[in-house]
């Protein structure tokens, strides 16, 4: 049996390793566009800020490495053109040679990813202008920083990585503004959690501004100014473009494969596209949302990890199954962690649910133990029926523990009430007797029933 | 209506602020022997260590400003001697005046909490020997350093007081050793587990002694010396007395009121006793194991706490339940966090399930992110059908997160398989795209099906 992975990196290199522990008879080939497979893209922001040393700390595998460990052929700088269904065969380029080839498969997984959204900006190709997506373009804006020593970056979207981008560039020593098309930053959190970020940027000097975008960037050969489409001027000696990403589709559009609403790739639970033989895995695929039933489009790495898992099973023989997702995510700006998991309040009205939120102060241990913060939670719940449909928790500690409970508990379809029945670990360097997401239960039940 | 309670620590406070809250027109009286009521028990041996800057920092309440804030009256130094059934009275020492009176009552809780276990060992009589159960102690042990400036301590027990007293001993420069029974330290774990803990101990340069008990104590007029059962000599300018605690019943037990097979208080879920009007929490009650439906005596800050607030309810003409317990508990060792939930896997097996267990290593977080930090897991899981049915973390960072996402698998019955299916938040910071608990689960269900 021959199997196919288009694209190493997550969902990738996750399925082809899974494929072979399955099937070990299986002849398993990875095909990379790029030169580097299996890296972190979430620790791209730490390579930068210098927090994590050198570059091969966040690649996993070299291809070299990811052969010998998993015994799957890995042939990166190469870009598949095409897949010929009928032909079960996928057109193959060598980037290097320019060289193309026809590979046939029994088995193929889409893995392609996603790119950033770069919007056509007047002055985009002034130097110094940089997305961040892969190891390469950190490289660029490491270089770019030892070489220019920028005293100022703008930021243009004020999402997890723009918002990550910004501490990494704070902690080179650089003067960071971002801006913001939507009215708030971390559009992804309700607006009254998201001011608690806001606010924390401010406190730690980066300009924020919301509800204006980039509309030129000015300079001569480099960029010197970002103009908002308000008129306002900022200085920037670099920009970061964080405004989004979007599923990279086009070889799956090209060959006939389903496209769901949302964009990106349609799967179901065995990660199996409407083709035959083809599964597709990572951030190119949507996912149904274990909340709602409807299919959404929130890539991230712990999901295309895990998907990577059940297609590699399934691509050699087995019988996995991917449930869903419930939206959770986490991220560190600066001082405070920024956990998100289920609906917010906002998405959850949208889809139509009638919803009562808590929001709750509660401490990340003992008062009198060192280091204690507060933590500030939002629980969001089904007014009738009192289940837990979301939570969003920022505070500086604990913040991470408190939302993969609340994940936990929301897979499990607890309500607001029976929070408070959960045997949490007490002990005054690790929370309190009654923990803050009981409390946040307790509240938001009380205004349930009032 | 009136309301007494009897102990003014976790219990006995949250209970009398909960019944207030229920309903305000009630009249609530707390009689406390001791002088401090609402401390925190579990932050003593951080007071100890100098960790904790003042008594007043455990102490939540003093007795005034929790009749201010809570409404309730307070009566410290109240040593409750009787309870008349048929009068529905209390019989209340005053011990500053040695005056005593009748109290009636409408609604009684009893939570008189428990108290350290002194076993009768030659020379317990010397100076320098002491228990650990409320500030008086710590007050008494902190003047006893100050004043004599001990070299060294041995303490005779090696569960979670005993060994969080060994890393407070050591924060204050004395040199430690711990003495323990049982084979091992921390029996409330499987031997592999207390283990690494042993073994952290003994890094930190405690000596432990397992397998032997304190048999005497020698010196003159203060302690010098414990010789164990076996015949070793410890020097010891102190002695902290850890052996275990066992529940204030006596009360309950002469008013006729049912004792249960642990040797603790009986109560329903609503925390009401064997006689009607009279209900019981804290630490001298005994509760239901959510995963065996068992009666377990496991006192705990936390799950007093807990009772306390549904028995605060009732008492006020609420209808709350108290669930039961999964045993989930948590302590700081020096560098180590040690965490459990559910079932050791001996419980397990005693309780007569037949069971496998996944043993792991995994990462706190990120590989490449600073501080990283490998995490001990086992996870114990029923043969045949999967189920959870406990879990023990050790590590040094993010123990205390995965114990009480598996308290929250456990609680809602969760198979080992379906940890995978979690969305738990991933940023590098903070965790691994696949965390440890996964990992584990799916090693678990790999095991259960060979």
């Amino acid at each position: 049996m021959k199997i196919v992975v288009i694209g190493g990196v997550a969902a990738g290199t996750s399925a082809a390793a899974r494929a072979k522990r399955v099937n070990p008879e299986a002849e398993i080939i990875i095909f990379e566009r790029d030169s580097d497979i299996s890296y972190s893209g979430c620790g791209l922001p730490y390579y930068i800020s210098d927090i994590v040393e050198g570059r091969e700390d966040i690649i996993i595998y070299t291809p070299k490495r990811f052969e010998d460990k998993k015994g799957a052929e890995v042939r990166s700088e190469h870009l598949v053109e095409d897949i010929l269904l009928d032909n079960k065969e996928v057109v193959v380029k060598d980037l290097k040679t320019d060289e193309v080839k026809n590979i046939r498969y029994d088995k193929l997984l889409i893995a392609t990813g996603a790119s950033a959204f770069l919007p056509p900006i007047k002055g985009s190709e002034l130097e110094g202008i940089f997305p961040l997506r892969n190891v390469h373009n950190a490289d660029t804006i490491n270089k770019f920083i030892s070489d220019k020593k920028p005293k100022s970056a703008a930021i243009v979207g004020g999402g997890y990585i723009g918002l990550e981008m910004a501490e990494s560039l704070l902690d080179r020593g650089i003067e960071v503004s971002v801006v913001e098309m939507a009215e708030q930053i971390l559009t992804n959190l309700d607006d009254d959690m998201a001011e608690i970020v806001h606010d924390h940027l401010k406190d730690k000097g980066v300009e924020v501004i919301v509800g204006d975008g980039a509309a030129e960037f000015e300079g001569d050969t480099m960029v010197e100014k970002v103009i908002t489409q308000s008129g306002c001027k900022l200085k920037a000696n670099m920009v970061i473009l964080a405004i989004g990403v979007k599923p990279n589709v086009e070889l799956a559009e090209k060959a006939g494969i389903e496209i769901g609403k949302t964009g990106a790739i349609k799967v179901n639970e065995k990660m199996e596209t409407s083709v035959e033989n083809i599964y597709a895995a990572g951030d190119c695929v949507e996912s149904k949302s274990m909340i709602t039933g409807n299919q959404v489009w929130i890539p991230l790495g712990s999901t295309a990890n895990k998907q990577g898992r059940v297609a590699g099973s399934n691509l050699a023989g087995g019988n996995d199954r991917f449930k869903g997702i419930l939206g959770t995510a986490i991220t560190k700006v600066c001082d405070l962690a920024v956990g998100r998991t289920g609906l917010t309040q906002r998405e959850a009205e949208n889809e139509g649910y009638k919803v009562i939120s808590s929001v709750v102060k509660a401490g990340n241990h003992a008062g009198y133990y060192p280091n204690y913060k507060k933590i500030n939670i939002k629980l969001t719940v089904e007014k009738d029926s009192g289940q837990i449909l979301g939570g969003q928790i920022i505070g500086e500690d604990g913040v991470d523990k408190r939302i993969d409970v609340l994940a936990t508990a929301i897979h499990n379809k607890m309500k607001a009430h029976e929070l408070i029945d959960l045997d949490l670990a007490y002990a005054p360097p690790f929370s309190v007797p009654k923990d803050g997401v009981m409390v946040a239960g307790i509240v938001a039940d009380k205004k349930r029933n009032k």
